[in-house]
This record gives C-alpha cells, sequence and structure tokens, in this order.
C-alpha cells in the first residue's frame, strides 16, 4: 500500500477501505507517512468528503491510536457530554450535577478554552483548590463517591487526533464534517461511556455557522457512536447569542450556581436542563419526559447544587464557593457599557462577543496564554430587547485598565439595532437520536 | 501574511494576488513554509485551478527562483522547442537540426525519460562520446558555430520547480493544468529563448489522456509564454499510437536519421517538419507556408541531416555514427512478436507499449536506473493497418533474455484487434498561436 495511491483515491472521490484507513493513520501516528501526505490528504477530504463507514474507520483508529479507558470499574450506567464550543456556555457546570443527582455516572474529561470558545477546565479552576489532574483511581473513586468528576485530558488519550488536528490547525484542513465529527466522536469513544449526549451549536458564536452544517455534523456523530455501541443524542442549539448572561470563567460558574438554585437565566436552564435531561434519558431512567421531570427536581430539592458542591470537594476545592459565590474573587476593575442608541437590540455577533471576553483576560488566544478567571463580561441587555440610549448594555471586568477600550469596541460593534422587534430563535432547534433508540 | 490564510483563500476558491504567490514560493525555496503546508496548498489548487494571473505569477516565481539564461551572447533570435513527454518521440532530433539549417539559432536544454517516456538526453547519450554537460561557455560557442546545441538542465535552474515538483509527486497532486503549465513554462523561461515551440501530445501514451485537457494546457501554456514577451505556438499532436516505428534510444537516433535522410516513416516526418516549420516561423523567417517549403529544402538538400552530425561532433559524440547508422552497437538478443489474430489493429494502448521498451530496457522506472540503449522495440504493424496471424507486429531488442516475456505480454496486452478498420486520426489535432502574433 503506497500513501499517494490513497491521496489519488480520495482525491478522484472514491472510497477508502477500513484497512486504508488503518494504514494511514497508524503510519502516520508512528512517523512512517509524512506530514506533507496526510495534509495533502486532509485537503482532498475536505473537497470529497468520506463515507459514513470511512468516518466510521477514521474514528475507531483515532480511537485505538491510544488509551481506551475502561469505566467499567465504575457501577452504573456512564454517560458523557460534549459541546461543539460556544460563548457562555457553562452547560456542564449545571447538567453534569443535575443528571448526577438522577442516578448518572458522569466520568468526564474535558477541555480547555482556544480562542473565542471557553472551556470546562478553565472554567473549573477558577474555584480555588480544585484540581484537574487527578489520577486514574482517584478519578474512579471520586465518581463513586459523588456520581461524577470531570478532570482535563489525562494518560495518552487518542494522539492520532492530536497530531491530525495540529495539522489541519496550520493547513486549512479543519472544516470538514467527517474530519470534524471524528476528532470529536474519536476522543468520546475513547473516554469510555456508555451514552454520550451531544451539544452542537449553530450561530455566529459557533463553529457550525449554519444549522444545516451543524445538524450534519449531529448525524454523523451519532452514526458513529451508534455504530460504536453507544447511546446516543444530540441537541442542535442556538449559539447566535451568548447562553446565559455571563461570560468569564468566575461569572460563569457563579452563573451556573444560580440555575442549580433555580434563579438562574431562562435561556440557560432551559438548555442546561434540556442536556441533563437526555443525559438521565440515556442513562434508563425512563421517558425523556420523565426524566425532564426528575431534573427539575434536583434543582427545586438542591440535590443538583449539593452533588457540584461534593464534586468539588473531592477534587480538592473550596465548596465554600459555591454555597456563597460572594467569596469568589472580583474583578479589581469594572465598567459599564452604554447604548449609543435607542431601538432593539436584533443581533449580537457572538465570536466578537467571546473575543471582546478574551481581551478582557477570561481566555486565551494561544495555548500558552494565561487566565484572569475574575475577567469577563455580564450581559444586560440580550437579542430581542428593546434598549434605550444610555441604558447599560453589559458590564465589563477586568484587572487590566488598558483592555477596557479594545473590548468595549469589539463588543458594540458585535451589536446591530433596528427599530422593529426581531423574530424569536428557538433555543434548541432540533433533537437527533435514531430511532431503535428513541422510546421519548 | 500567513500561509494558512493563503491556503484557506485557495481552499475557498479565490485568488491568490502576486504578491502571495511570491511569499508562498520564496517562503518554500527558502524552507520557511514547510511542504506539509504547501501541500495542502497544491491539493487545493487540484479541486480550485488558478486564474490567467495567479498561473502566471507562480510560472514568473518558478523562474526566478534560480539561475535564468541569457542567451543575448548569441546572435540571432533563440527559439525552443518543448514535449509534453511521449512514446517514440524523437522529434527533437529531427527538428532542432532542421530549424538550425533553416537559420534558427537552437540553445536548447533536455531532459531524461522516466517511466513510459523517452527523453532527448538519453537518446543523444546512445551515441558514442556525446556529451550532455557542457559548461555555459562551451554551449553558446557550439550554438555559435553550428546553429545548435542540447545539453541536460545544468546550472541552478528553478529550484522552486524541482522542489515543487518532488512534492507533488508524492502527494497525487501532478495532474492539474495551472500546476503543469507553470513547472513547464517556468523552466521554458528560464531557458532565455526568445520563442518556443510546444508540442503536446494527447492520447494513450501521453501525460494528457483527453484533446480537451491537451488544448487547455496548451492555452494556458502559449498565454504563459506571450505574457513573458516570448513568441508562441503548440501543436496539439496525436499519441494514441507511438511516433515513427522506433522506440528505445539508438533505434529512435536512426530512425531520426532516416526523417532527415528523407526516408523516415511518414507519420514522425510529417510531425517532426511541422514542428520544425513552426520554430523557423517564430524566428521570423517568413509564413508558415514558406516555412515549410525550407524545412523541407533542408532534407532534400542534406542540410538538416548535416547540423545534426556537426553539432554531435561540436559536443565529442562520434559523427561518424549518424553518416553510417549501421556502427551503432546493436542490441545482442532480439525476438519478433508475431499476431495471434487476423483483423485490423484499432487501437495501442501506447503507455504500455512504452513499458514494454522500458521492461527490455531503454528506460528507466526510478531515476537511478541504468539504460540500454541498444534496447527497445521496433514496430511493424501500426492502428490501422490489417494483420494476419502469424506476421511480425514487432521486434523486441534486449540485452537480458529474460525481460522478452514480460515485454511481449506487456505489448500484446496494449494492442486491439477487430474485424472493422478503424476511422483515421489526424496527427495533428490543432495549432495554437495568439493571433496578434500569427502571421501564416
Amino acid at each position: 500500500m503506497r500513501m499517494v495511491d490513497l491521496i489519488m483515491k480520495k482525491r478522484e472521490g472514491k472510497a477508502l477501505t477500513k484497512e486504508e484507513i488503518a494504514f494511514l493513520v497508524q503510519g502516520y501516528v508512528k512517523g512512517e507517512i509524512p506530514d506533507y501526505q496526510v495534509s495533502a490528504f486532509l485537503m482532498a477530504v475536505c473537497f470529497q468528503g468520506m463515507t459514513e463507514e470511512e468516518t466510521f474507520a477514521l474514528t475507531h483508529e483515532i480511537t485505538i491510536s491510544g488509551d481506551v479507558v475502561d469505566l467499567s470499574p465504575i457501577e452504573g450506567v456512564k454517560v458523557d457530554k460534549h459541546s461543539t464550543g460556544g460563548v457562555g456556555d457553562k452547560t456542564t457546570l449545571i447538567a453534569a450535577p443535575l443528571a448526577a443527582a438522577c442516578g448518572v455516572k458522569i466520568a468526564k474529561m474535558s477541555g480547555r478554552g482556544l480562542g473565542h470558545t471557553g472551556g470546562t477546565v478553565d472554567k473549573l479552576e477558577a474555584i480555588p483548590g480544585m484540581k484537574m489532574n487527578l489520577n486514574r483511581e482517584d478519578f474512579f473513586q471520586a465518581v463513586r463517591d459523588t456520581g461524577l468528576a470531570v478532570i482535563g485530558q489525562s494518560g495518552n488519550l487518542t494522539p492520532a487526533d492530536k497530531k491530525l488536528y495540529a495539522l489541519r490547525d496550520v493547513t486549512a484542513t479543519v472544516e470538514s464534517i467527517p474530519l470534524i465529527a471524528s476528532s470529536i466522536m474519536g476522543k468520546k469513544l475513547a473516554a469510555g461511556s456508555d451514552g454520550i449526549v451531544l451539544d452542537v451549536k449553530t450561530g455566529s458564536g459557533a463553529f457550525m455557522k449554519t444549522k444545516e452544517d451543524a445538524k450534519d455534523l449531529a448525524l454523523e456523530m451519532v452514526k458513529i457512536g451508534e455504530n460504536a455501541g453507544k447511546r446516543m443524542v444530540a441537541l442542535i442549539t442556538n449559539m447566535d447569542v451568548p447562553l446565559g448572561n455571563a461570560i468569564g470563567n468566575s461569572l460563569e460558574v457563579i452563573e451556573a450556581v444560580q440555575v442549580l438554585q433555580g434563579n438562574g437565566p431562562e435561556d440557560l436552564t432551559f438548555v442546561a436542563t434540556e442536556l441533563a435531561a437526555n443525559m438521565v434519558y440515556l442513562a434508563g431512567k425512563g421517558t425523556l419526559e420523565a426524566c425532564r421531570k426528575q431534573v427539575k427536581e434536583a434543582i427545586d430539592n438542591g440535590t443538583g447544587l449539593e452533588r457540584l458542591a461534593a464534586m468539588v470537594s473531592a477534587q480538592g476545592g473550596q465548596a465554600e464557593v459555591i454555597r456563597n459565590t460572594a467569596l469568589f474573587v472580583k474583578a479589581p476593575l469594572e465598567k459599564n457599557i452604554l447604548a449609543r442608541e435607542s431601538g432593539y437590540l436584533i443581533s449580537m455577533d457572538t465570536e466578537q462577543i467571546g473575543r471582546a471576553s478574551c481581551i478582557l483576560g477570561a481566555g486565551r488566544e494561544k495555548k500558552e496564554d494565561s487566565i484572569d478567571y475574575s475577567a469577563g463580561i455580564l450581559i444586560h441587555k440580550k437579542t430581542g430587547q428593546a434598549v434605550k440610549e444610555g441604558e447599560v448594555l453589559a458590564t465589563l471586568y477586568t484587572s487590566k485598565e488598558e483592555t477596557f477600550t479594545e473590548a468595549e469596541y469589539c463588543y458594540l460593534k458585535a451589536l446591530v439595532f433596528s427599530e422593529e422587534k426581531p423574530q424569536e430563535s428557538p433555543l434548541i432547534y432540533e433533537r437527533i437520536a435514531l430511532e431503535k433508540d428513541d422510546k421519548s
């Protein structure tokens, strides 16, 4: 088998066999196939796509390229959750404790934020003392004890994905549905859960700018998971507006706690509880409707919040800050952004808003950048709301005075006003589950 | 400027600016842009193409990436000739001496054969003593003295093309008209002639399998040359059948001499004299019709053959073998291939026939392979001819007995017989020249 022939095959729009994909991925990881051949192949995939069989084979090779976590030492049904990334997306901090409170086991590995999107690991590290690098045994024990644990990616998980992703990033081959699907699902399958709820975001703050692309990606991932014997649900959710009102690590933890206390913003509460209900559903705890009720109860009776606090304790964090969020360190500087005009706020370029938060110190542009946990944005006016000139649109938080001008400029540029009230968009566009697995 | 953005731009089907292409090629040659980004870019070009301006800019960067030959120390109009490669294509050995006999100056750099196609350097090296690596001054002096000289590529000519071609070869990005056109024309422009006659071959023995592709490539190259201020003509010629009857280095030199003596095969004589006439035409020696007459005279009065002998002498070769081709070393072994059936020969897979010749030792599969100059094939029956069972189709020549079986198998597999006589195909499909330059 020669790599150049496989590139030509893909260039001509033909499907590679399982064996050919194994040859390619294994050869690449071993360093026997050079970057320049793989990048040409990836570009050909961007134009020619991959069949369902090819995408599954690629995912499988990514999964088995490194350690595959065996969660069987943890009793119960283990359910994972994955978001394709958004702005203000703190749903894991809400959905995971709620699902745990309903009896689901969650042994989750999360990522850090990069660019305009945040990452769960960063948000949890805003909690003083929180350890995100538990060893395998402590991780499992934490899940056994409290029902959930969330750590950073550890061990030698999916080295093929790391190598492929790094190459895609510098060769303009990131945007390709089979490549994205296999990258995400390769990692999720290696993480070992029995069921996976996918939150595929679409809109101005998401990687998938159109609903069609988001749906294609969701379907592709659900099929991969089902083929691998997992129970799968995907929700296509709205990322044309930041989720909730808080962006920035401490601010988002505080807002997650508010939702778990039953007084969080409506949009965030809705999306996070739907994700939680689907996690509970995949764990086989009844119909989707019954699962929604259990999740609501876990808010009403405080068991969701308890689970979050228990998780924080188990991972060495100060659970007091969860019970009393006033203990979080505040940003030393804040500044209100005032409306320059009156009218309806009709759209928010959510990626730009994510960048504004980044400028304030809440995120990183490059992997090496450090994070200011207290920095970020609290949004007071969102798409659809009427605004009067001089009203506060948002409050910026930072430790660096000099960032205000650029962040404010960036934030204001992201907003569009009009005299007419815009139509409301759904928060969840669609729920995707293969029928055989859908008893809702 | 970031290479990843240029890749994305091309991936999205947009045209790169001159400056962007300069950045890319210069950065690649300097080693500042890695192979893996360039290969992804090249694959995107295979799908998205390049505009005329982009292709010209790429060609220009290839040309100026190394030495550009200044032929001005040689008086007169310098005309070059390039063939895209075929089987049995010894036209340079005929057209160049004929054009020189008509007063054209030819300072030509040629390539070696690879795969099923032969190369002029190899053919000339079949002549004992022939030196293909003259230094610049000896090369120029030879052209001044005899009107023509043909050497191998020397000096640091188009290093960008060498690097790009090597990468394309292993990343399945060879077949792309703008990439092929810029590669060929980059070298031709660096070689410094005032006019260039292109022989773009199409058919089963050519790289361009269809007439449409051949025409696109020819047009692309003619436009590049004109944009660079060169006089250009391209002939689209038939490579569905080997050109002439001889394949293999000594055999082809002998056949070229026969054409120059006025007794060569008709097809080869026609194509080679048309190429020569166009070279004479580009040198401004009258209308194309007048140039054809001059070329015919150069055969009739023997001045073409004289020029070939003079060139051979000037380059250290034994000119006696040109005057008496019986002096060429013969292959020690020969074998006739007999027809297994009667009927009309309706097609010859010319690439396969080229491979058969290669198997006998006349060509090289890899750059490092050595060549047996006496090996090759003499064809007795060509497409369109009636054949009786038992008649000799071709004679194989080699030094290695063990190659006969495979070569014969390969040769016979290339032939298709039928009861019906096939339609005749033209030898030259089309002549392409931009109007402003065409006074024929």
